[in-house]
């Protein structure tokens, strides 16, 4: 059985359609890596390309991305919606199959060295974050390209990887390894939002909630329900079926019964395996036994 | 996503190692074909290769493992414990993803037309039967190869391919389609085995039960405990959660609990894409999602 590794580099680039195809086609060059899905936002001014394969072949296939995107783009002349501070933006690896923190934290590494190398500022973040502070996306992005000339002659702003200059064309990049994110939400049948509110405050970390997750209560007006929206940070600290239990026992109390459920975009395997185990009681029950994965060499 | 056939191919032949690995290269030698599993008994003389890929593949797999099992095996110097009619005794071609029983005869007819071209006389068994009688590979294979010289020359056995002559060497292949299998167990926590029968009763088709619900309840006396032991035969006729779910309401009227299951061997993803629709409750989920599907290519 393969390692999996997945990364979703996101560049700072949405309108320039051959632009963007290019970028895919350089992941797709590279022997053994999948494009699992890319999108470009024009009004972003962004692309977000998601490709995955054995942990070396998407180091190797994000250090041609990153190449490309480099070449082709300028941030003296990116304007868009969304926070960004460099042409090759943020570069999350994400492990999927078989592969540790670690193991992620040590490619991530490995690519900044590279791409610091190449003259661009690198900061580590998430799970390859090199000081508290630098954990979080939105503080290192904090002010974007706009305010990065100024930051880097702050020691505080020191890069962990590449020059403490500022590189017009490039800005600088974001790079780090988390865990794959899984988008959750449970739809209660009430119109009353406080409800989903208080639930959403059961469930989350941030007041006494499960530790990976993150949430809030929503009205679904249109179709007259709740929703408890989520974030699962690591299904594997808090797995799936257990934040959907708690949600429908706190439902209970109030009457009100879970109308069905969501798994928004992608989820690895390895998340639904503890699900399968858990509701079929299926003790020893492991995805090797799951006939295509043999097709995944 | 590709589509994905699985075969079984059963030979006549678990003693001499090399002649097995042999037909073990045979398949991997084609390209885009998989090697899932593969056993040799010495006892059962006899050995199981498992394969997957897209349909064609398989078909041209199947093809070249069939070459070399007659070309490698003479039954009539073949004795063994499992019954058997031919070197190359049955060929099963296994629907496993976006396949249609209907395309999984084709495949089976068209692998039945080549070998009967080649001088061997085959019935096709499953749902690629030709008549209700030879539904069944028991049924067929009645009587085993040391009948077979004279079954041919009755005209209700008359071969469905190929000449309706004896082959000494080759004797006759079995081929078809059938739907994956899933040997599913539930483990009750009582020493009555009486309430596993009982349940086993409920479920099982041949009492009223699950269309393709196979089953037996039996003890498992050094765990104290009891099992009702299936065989589910088409998953998306008849769910796993459906048939852990009546499991667990008629064991619940002798209060006893269902302390655990077990799910046997290979289960393709379709069949616990609907596990975790049912307990999630996430109607619109699809095992399009399960990230690691776009390695599957």
């Amino acid at each position: 059985m393969p390692e999996v590794l997945m990364c979703e580099t996101n560049v700072s680039e949405g309108r320039r359609t051959e632009v963007v195809e290019a970028l895919v086609e350089a992941v797709r060059s590279v022997p053994g890596v999948r494009v699992a899905d890319w999108s470009a936002d024009a009004d972003h001014n962004r692309a977000v390309i998601t490709y995955l394969g054995e942990p070396d072949r998407v180091l190797e296939a994000a250090k041609a991305l990153a190449e490309a995107a480099l070449e082709a783009i300028d941030m003296r002349e990116h304007e868009g919606e969304h926070p960004r501070q460099g042409a090759l933006d943020v570069v999350p690896f994400i492990p999927i199959r078989d592969v540790t923190t670690e193991r992620a934290v040590e490619i991530a590494r490995s690519f900044g060295a590279w791409l610091g190398g190449r003259g661009v500022p690198v900061y580590y973040y998430e799970d390859a974050a090199t000081r508290p502070e630098r954990k979080s996306l939105p503080k290192i992005r904090k002010g974007q390209y706009e305010a990065l000339e100024e930051k880097l002659e702050d020691p505080a702003w020191a890069p962990d990887e590449g020059p403490a200059e500022f590189n017009p064309k490039a800005g600088a990049t974001v790079t780090g390894a988390r865990f794959p994110l899984i988008a959750f939400n449970v739809n209660l049948r009430t119109d009353d939002v406080e409800i989903a509110q208080t639930i959403a405050r059961a469930v989350r970390h941030i007041n006494g909630g499960y530790k990976a997750v993150r949430g809030m209560g929503f009205a679904l007006e249109e179709r007259g329900m709740v929703q408890v929206s989520m974030n699962l940070v690591n299904y594997t600290e808090t797995p799936i079926h257990r934040v959907l239990e708690t949600v429908r026992s706190e439902a209970a109390r109030y009457g009100v019964a879970v109308a069905g459920t969501e798994l928004i975009g992608p989820v690895p395997l390895g998340a639904l395996e503890e699900v399968v185990k858990f509701y079929l009681q299926v003790h020893d029950f492991t995805t090797e036994q799951v006939v295509e994965t043999a097709l995944l060499a």
